[in-house]
C-alpha cells in the first residue's frame, strides 16, 4: 500500500501495480462528484486570449451567489484549485509559527507548514478550535470523516482567537452538498477568518483546477499580488461563471449526488461495511480488515482510499451510475472476508 | 494612457474608455499567435479528474520533443503560465538580493523581485550579461524590441555567473517562431540556467494558462515541491501533449504565424510606420506621434500597447486575417499625422 500515492488522482500508479488501464478501472479514490455538471463549452476567444478582467468579475459574481458571500464583503476570489493556496497560507501568514489542525484530515495542511518551518500540532477537532496557535485549521465538513462542526463554534473560535493575533483558516472543500454550517458568509467581515471552498469536487470538474478562496478584502488582496496575473485559466473561469449562477443548475447537481450518493451508500450497506463517516462526496468505512478489502478491490480493478495512519479506514467516493454500483457490489460481493448482511 | 492597464489582456478597460464591446474591438495589444492551433476536444475524464501522472508526463515528454531537449535531461516542467514560474523565482533563488535584467523588457520581472525586496538594476543587454550578481534576467527574443542574444552569449554568461553562484534566467516565451538561440536544450545539464517557456503564446492558446520551466532537474524537483500536486489544469496538459508531440502540427502553426507576421508587417510599412524591432509575433514601431497615433487607433477601437518608459513607442500584435489587416490599415490611414508612403 506504501507505494500507492498519499492522494487521489493516483490511478496511474494503480494502473502499474495491479494490471490494466486507467480507462478499465472503477476510480472511487477521490471525492469528485462522478456526474459533473454539464457547461456551455466556452467560446473561441477564451481560450485564445488571456482572461480579461471582466471575465474574472463574472466568475468572482457567481460565486458570491453560489456561496452566498453578502454584496457588501469581497467577493470569492479564484485560485488555480484550492491546493494552490493552500501552497500560500505560509507566506500568507508569515511571521507564525505555530499551527493546529483538527485531525486526521487533509494531508497536504501538516505537509506544506512543516515544510515552511512551521510547528503543526495535530488535535481533536474541540481542542484544536480552542488552541491558542498562529494558525489553526479546519476541515468542515471534515475529509475522511465527514465530521462536521457548527457554524457557531467556528465563529466563537475565530472571535476567541483574533484577541491573540491568530488566524482560522477554514476549508469547506466539501460544504457544497449541504451547506448549512458554511462560514463563507461571515469571513469577508472578520480580519482573521479565511475560507477555502473547491468547484471542481462538487461540480466534478476537478481536472479544471479552480477554487476559491473567501476572506476581508485586504487578504484577498495580499493573495492576488502573491500569484500575480492570469493565475486561473480563461475555460475555468467561463465554466465557473456559467455553472454557478445558475440555481436551478446548482439544485440539479446537487440532486445528482444525492441519488448517487443514495446508491453508493446502499450497496456498502448491503455488503455489510459499516460506515462511520459520510462527506456527501464520500463514505468512511471502518473495518479490522480494510487493508485486505483494499487490496481484493485492487486486484478487480476497483480503486478506493486507504489511510497510512488508519489501517482499518477506507474511503468510498460515489459511484457514477447504476452499472458502476453494481460492479462494486459485485467485486465486494466476491470477498469471503466480508459478512453478509 | 495611465488610466489603461500596464498589461496587454487589458480589453475591458479598453471598452470602458472608449466604448463598444470587446468582440467589436481589433485587439493587437498582446503577442499572441492570432491563429489558435486547431486541437482535440479533450475527452470527459481530462475535466473530471485530477491530471493523473500519467497525463503530466505526456506533456512533459511533447514539450521536451518540441523544445529540443536532450533525452538524457530532464522534461521541461509544466506551471500554470509562466508569469506563474515568475512570481516563483524570488523564493527559488532565496539568499540572493540583487537581481540584474537586460532592459527595456517585460516589466513583471523587476516588479516581482523588488516586491520580494531585491534590488533590481535595469542594464542594456550587454552589460547585463557581464553583471555580477546574484540573478540575472534575459528575455530572449525580447519584449518588446526583439533583440536577440547569440545563443554563445547566453551561455558563456552562464559560465562566468556559475563561479560567482548566480542563477541566469532566460525567457524563450516568444522563442518558437524561430527557436535558433535557444538555450532550452542547454539548460538541463547546468544547475545556474533556467528557461522559461510559453505555450499560450506561439499555440494561440493563451486562456489555458500553461507555460514550461527548463532546468537542471534538482531545480525542478523545488519548483514542483513550491506548486504543490496539479497546478496546472488537465485540459491544457491535454492539449499541450496532443499539439507539442506532433511536428507537422507544430510546422502548420509556425507557417500560419509567418503569413500573419508578413500581412501585418506590410501594413505598417504601408502606413509609413518605421518598425525598430520584431519578436515574430509582434512588431515594435518607433514614432514621434505614437501617443496621438494610439489614441486614434482606441476611437477606431483598434488596441495596441503603449509603454510608460518610450512614449515613441508602439506594440503591434499580429491580425488574424486578411479583414483584420484591412481594418487596421484602415483605420491607419485615416490618421492625418502620419506621412504616406
Amino acid at each position: 500500500m506504501s507505494a500507492l500515492p498519499r492522494h487521489g488522482g493516483g490511478l496511474a500508479a494503480a494502473c502499474r501495480l495491479f494490471g490494466g488501464q486507467p480507462r478499465d478501472w472503477l476510480d472511487l479514490s477521490t471525492g469528485i462528484n462522478p456526474q459533473p455538471a454539464e457547461f456551455a463549452w466556452p467560446p473561441g476567444d477564451i481560450w485564445q486570449r488571456l482572461p480579461d478582467a471582466d471575465l474574472t468579475a463574472s466568475a468572482r459574481a457567481a460565486a458570491a451567489l453560489h456561496y452566498g458571500v453578502p454584496d457588501d464583503h469581497a467577493q470569492p476570489l479564484p485560485v488555480p484549485g484550492t491546493q494552490a493556496a493552500i501552497q500560500m497560507l505560509p507566506r500568507l501568514l508569515a511571521g507564525g509559527r505555530r499551527m493546529v489542525i483538527a485531525a486526521p484530515t487533509y494531508n497536504e495542511y501538516p505537509r506544506v507548514f512543516r515544510a515552511s518551518g512551521w510547528q503543526v500540532d495535530e488535535q481533536s477537532a474541540d481542542d484544536a478550535l480552542e488552541a491558542d496557535a498562529d494558525a489553526i485549521v479546519v476541515v468542515n465538513p471534515n475529509n475522511p470523516d465527514g465530521r462536521l462542526l457548527p457554524r457557531a463554534d467556528i465563529l466563537a473560535a475565530a472571535d476567541r482567537l483574533a484577541v491573540r493575533g491568530g488566524t482560522l483558516i477554514v476549508d469547506e472543500a466539501f460544504a457544497d452538498t449541504d451547506p448549512i454550517e458554511s462560514v463563507a458568509g461571515d469571513a469577508g467581515s472578520r480580519d482573521n477568518l479565511i475560507v477555502l471552498r473547491s468547484f471542481g469536487k462538487f461540480f466534478g470538474l476537478a481536472g479544471l483546477r479552480l477554487g476559491f478562496v473567501i476572506a476581508h478584502e485586504a487578504r484577498l488582496s495580499t493573495i492576488e499580488a502573491m500569484m500575480g496575473p492570469w493565475p486561473v485559466s480563461g475555460p475555468a473561469l467561463a465554466i465557473a461563471a456559467d455553472l454557478m449562477a445558475d440555481r436551478v443548475k446548482v439544485a440539479s447537481v446537487r440532486e445528482a449526488i444525492r441519488a448517487r450518493h443514495r446508491e453508493t451508500r446502499n450497496v456498502l450497506d448491503r455488503a455489510g461495511l459499516p460506515i462511520i463517516g459520510d462527506g456527501g462526496l464520500f463514505l468512511l468505512v471502518q473495518h479490522p480488515a480494510a487493508s485486505e478489502i483494499y487490496a481484493h478491490l485492487c486486484r478487480q480493478h476497483v480503486l478506493v482510499r486507504a489511510f497510512d495512519y488508519r489501517a482499518d479506514w477506507l474511503r468510498f467516493g460515489l459511484t457514477k451510475d447504476a452499472s458502476e454500483a453494481e460492479r462494486l457490489a459485485d467485486a465486494l460481493s466476491k470477498l469471503p472476508a466480508i459478512p453478509k448482511s
